[in-house]
This record gives structure tokens, C-alpha cells and sequence, in this order.
């Protein structure tokens, strides 16, 4: 895929990305890093939690798919620069052994006005799991550069 | 701080948290492996970049937000999670050294229609880097579980 500029994305269009496969261990380390609570940390502890069985955190899940953003079809010539949601959720669930990719949907491209040069770019990000259900969704507003000239 | 519960918090009363340092080796290890951009991951790269100079990636600050968010004052009995966000921006990036905080203000408080026995609390939780400056804000809806026989 081409890099991206503001004149390039159209309403409606949308990318895909690679698969990234989420590991019980990963779901430990992180959690125990970043999000240390029982359903996260630990499958006997998760027993007992709210999630019933280990669960990754949100968190965990946002990062990878930053990292499937990234790595994605979408791609703006300055990189992925989120400026601000507008939503984050998650719908279900992220279990050991889940497989998860992203979809990115166009909703709306508009001028920046604090920064000449840049526009907005809206989007929803979905991210899915091997089933195809969806497990997050964002919409986000990112900053991508205008063609120089243009 | 006890166990807060759905019928404790009041909207107003806000919560903080210890403080957390972020360094430059984890900024660029985080990135590496969930938001490899020039901007975070190597001082050169990054004095081309957008940001001119190393920034953390916001999931990277998301992630430190969530860790002083479970270790702060606010401590649902069921622990912190997360039905979905309103909101979410980083108003300043996150550099290297800097020392994070989180500041969580009670927005509303409202029974869950699906859920019996819970409700939600809607949160504002800020992060503040060491010159009390926002670097994150998120407004969250939280599950908060009532007291059992309430």
C-alpha cells in the first residue's frame, strides 16, 4: 500500500491488517506490569473474578492493536497520530490463544484548523478475534499531513 | 482506603495516586514491540518526526495510567473495570524522565440495566506529568458491584 495523505482517504473506505496471536504468558506479564488485577494475572485467580477465566486487559488488547495499526494497509505519511477518541469499548472478552486483527473504517476526512499543513482523518477501528467478533472498538480522530504544495 | 462499593462514591469526590517514572529504555521497548514508530523508538529517528523528540506512545501512557489507577485511592470492590470509554486524548506528549500521576474525579453514579447487582460510575481520570500537566484524559464508565443484600 502506498503512503497516505489527507488528499487520499475516501468516506466509507476501508483497510485490513495482519493476525496477532495473544499469548496466556503475554496476558500475564503484561497485566503484571500495567494492569495487576486477578482476572488478568493468574487463571486460579481468575476463577474467582468478574471474567470468570483469564482475560487480557483492555489495555493489552488496545496495544496490540496499535501494533496491527501500525504494521496495517492504512498508513499515513507521518504514521498512525491519534489526536483524540471519540469512543473506546470493549465488547468481549480477549482470551489465551485468541488471534486478533483490526478493520479501519473512513468516516469522515476534514481540515485541521490548529494545524496548517495537517488535516483530521475520523475512523472506527475494530478490533476482531478469530471468530470475527468484534472485541474493541475506537473511533478516532488522527492527524495526517496534507502532499507538500498541495 | 476501604472497598468502595456502588453506593459509596459521590459525585465531586475525587481520588489520586502514587507517582510513576517513565524512562527512555521502556518508552523505546514499548513501542518496539506495540507501536514501533520513529517517534518512539530512537532519539534520531524521532528528531524527524512530528514530535521532534523521543515521546511515549499514548497506549504506553494508557498502560501506566491503568497500573496507578489499580495501586491508587479509587478501589472498586470488584477491582477497576472497564465498560467503555467517552473520551480519550492526550492533550501533551509523555517524554523521557517524566513522572506520571492520576487524578480520578466521580462524574455520575447509576444503576446498570444489565447487569443486577452492579452500576456504573462515570469517571474523569486525569494524568499529570511531574509539572502537574495533563498528559492524558479519559472519562470512563466503570462497573462498580452494590453491596451483596443491598
Amino acid at each position: 500500500m502506498p503512503r497516505l495523505y489527507l488528499e487520499d482517504p475516501e468516506v466509507g473506505q476501508t483497510f485490513g491488517s495482519g493476525r496477532i496471536a495473544i499469548a496466556a504468558d503475554r496476558i500475564k506479564s503484561f497485566a503484571a506490569e500495567f494492569d495487576p488485577q486477578p482476572s488478568h494475572l493468574d487463571e486460579t485467580a481468575a476463577s474467582d473474578s468478574i471474567f470468570r477465566r483469564l482475560a487480557a486487559s483492555g489495555w493489552h488488547t488496545a496495544a496490540i492493536t496499535m501494533r496491527s495499526l501500525v504494521e496495517g494497509e492504512f498508513k499515513p505519511a507521518d504514521g498512525i497520530v491519534g489526536a483524540g477518541f471519540d469512543e473506546l469499548r470493549w465488547p468481549r472478552l480477549v482470551r489465551p490463544g485468541d488471534v486478533l486483527r483490526v478493520e479501519t473504517e473512513v468516516l469522515e476526512v476534514r481540515d485541521s484548523t490548529s494545524r496548517p499543513g495537517y488535516g483530521v482523518v475520523k475512523v472506527r477501528t475494530t478490533t476482531l478475534n478469530q471468530h470475527n467478533q468484534p472485541v474493541q472498538v475506537f473511533v478516532a480522530n488522527l492527524i495526517v499531513t496534507r502532499r507538500r504544495g498541495s
